[in-house]
């Protein structure tokens, strides 16, 4: 039997905000599988801010993807027929299988490690989100760059992301002082407040930031993840406690700007403050990917921590959804759902 | 006998580049000292960048210099009258004396310590470049925030300033594998190269930085220590090795705009190259000046230390030397003149 899939590829490069129109679909027919290889059907595929600065053509951690080719992304999907005893059909696994329907893998080749397991007994979509790229970004966001201390004064940005959600939860569970997250609009802020449970929450949409910053930490923010850059980084800068720091772990405020944007205003406070300043990519800390899989298991199972998901519908659907990141209107981790397991 | 105290005092707050005009030269008739009490005659006044920040009225590390108030310095003085034991007439010593040609102090009050002895054996003035806040700022610099790690490829900007052209020599001292400058015009240029014996320098003035820093590091930065910002950081940014360090020591290039300029945009870089960056304040690692006065007198006398000082004359030009700074007039310690010791 040949089967159809259907493909999403880069088509155009964006030239400032990303549109649907940077992306092309195409239909290929399957080849075969080999010895040694399996067909994957995906079921979701994950959106993550990051992956706007794949499409661009400049150096980064990562190669560019090239136009014509699939648009790179971690799924989830089902083995349908298997010539490799390690992944038999029926299987669900994950890997960076991109925005198509099937694709033919045989666990060692492709990005970033290839097939792995969706362990039994969580929901194969939580594989995205909760032991997801996002989820172990914050883990080792708070873990390894700038780890909690008791007591801290944490401020989160992009709080009810797919990160920044995972990330001050942590830090609530980690022993910070207070928590409070940025988020844009009442209903994203009322999540924080009463599911994620940290202690504030700023809207960025319609409160003065700089202000609302100096309320909730008089005695100046400890600990900043910023998940956003631009205006709320320069906004948090003056108001960091001495001897403060600062996780950066993306800058999503600038991701589809033309040019670069002009970076914060108040930079020299890292002086005056005496801050500590880290980047930090996840794909530097997969050694602990093991541990930081056992906590966020037990801390969710216990319903300690709650990681939400938007899941949309429909493969046809799937450049609109990506859109979705940078308007602001996921809460949780961005999904998309094209097929149902058998 | 009643002596006359010349003083220049903060006229105005500069908006903007400052200017002589924000400073008004006044006279007073000085008291007679009471028990406990010496008067110093000021022989060098000391010039930095940081002192910028002092007259503008915006909260930081320290108070700003109120209107009406003496010009805040580091000076080199002589105890000419003494009714203290500890400090006898003669006696040349050190402190935050201000623009003024007296000053009285009793060695408790007064900013950052009160009065310190000048070392027998080294030139007076001496204790403002190499032993000042800003020989003392590079030796912190390079030894308590990013230590140089055997090898580091080091990039220092400001190097031909009084604390850049410190860090820079330190560097090669402590190990680096290659140490470059950034400094303006072929004479500070050649200063680096043939007096500080680093292995490169860029002048910025007359050349592309960003492709010289390339050219310099093809493998990236390891460590940068800047004193310049602007500019000078957003072109460094892109160029940093993965996990290069940044040590952030001040910020010259923006220190006389108007409003406080944009920042880096290439400011992503930190997470994309995972780098550390850190600022700092002198103040803050006071307990180690014994040991940084130690090494930075011997590597002095062995030579291996080249420290200049840019010796201005007379008090009536003392607002006048403090603009050479952001002129870029100066090749290491800006100093003038303004006494000579009994």
């Amino acid at each position: 039997m040949t089967r159809t899939n259907g493909q999403w590829v880069l088509a155009s490069r964006p030239e400032g905000m990303i549109a649907e129109s940077n992306f092309e679909y195409k239909e290929e027919a399957l080849r075969e599988i080999g010895d040694g290889e399996v067909l994957i059907r995906n079921l979701y595929l994950a959106f993550e801010p990051a992956m706007r600065g794949w499409v661009d053509d400049v150096p980064s951690y990562i190669p560019p993807v090239g136009i014509g080719e699939v648009m790179r992304a971690s799924t989830v999907g089902q083995v349908i027929e298997s010539k490799n005893d390690a992944y038999p059909t029926g299987k669900l696994v994950s890997g960076m299988f991109g925005w198509q329907q099937y694709v033919i893998g045989d666990g060692t080749r492709g990005a970033f490690g290839g097939i792995s397991n969706v362990p039994d007994g969580i929901p194969p979509y939580k594989m995205l989100s909760l032991l997801g790229g996002t989820g172990l970004t914050a883990y080792f966001g708070v873990h390894a760059i700038h780890p909690i201390q008791e007591g801290d004064n944490v401020l989160v940005s992009g709080a009810a992301g797919a990160t920044g959600s995972v990330v001050a939860q942590i830090a609530r569970l980690r022993g910070a002082g207070k928590v409070v997250g940025i988020a844009g609009g009442p209903d994203k802020c009322d999540w924080l407040r009463n599911k994620a449970k940290v202690d504030g929450a700023i809207d960025y949409k319609n409160e003065n930031v700089g202000r609302r910053i100096r309320e909730e930490f008089p005695k100046g923010v400890d600990l900043f993840f910023d998940n956003v850059g631009g205006d709320i980084l320069d906004a948090t800068l003056p108001r960091m406690a001495d001897n403060g720091r600062i996780t950066m772990c993306g800058g999503i405020s600038g991701y589809n700007e033309k040019e670069l944007p002009a970076g914060p205003r108040n930079i020299m406070q890292i002086v005056i403050h005496r801050l500590s300043v880290r980047g930090f990519i996840l794909f530097d800390h997969i050694a602990g990917v093991g541990e930081a899989i056992r906590d966020l298991t037990a801390w969710s199972e216990s319903g300690e921590l709650v990681v939400e998901e938007d899941i949309q519908e429909g493969f046809e659907n799937t450049p609109k959804t990506f859109l979705r990141l940078f308007q602001g209107k996921n809460l949780g981790k961005q999904l998309i759902r094209i097929a149902d397991a058998e």
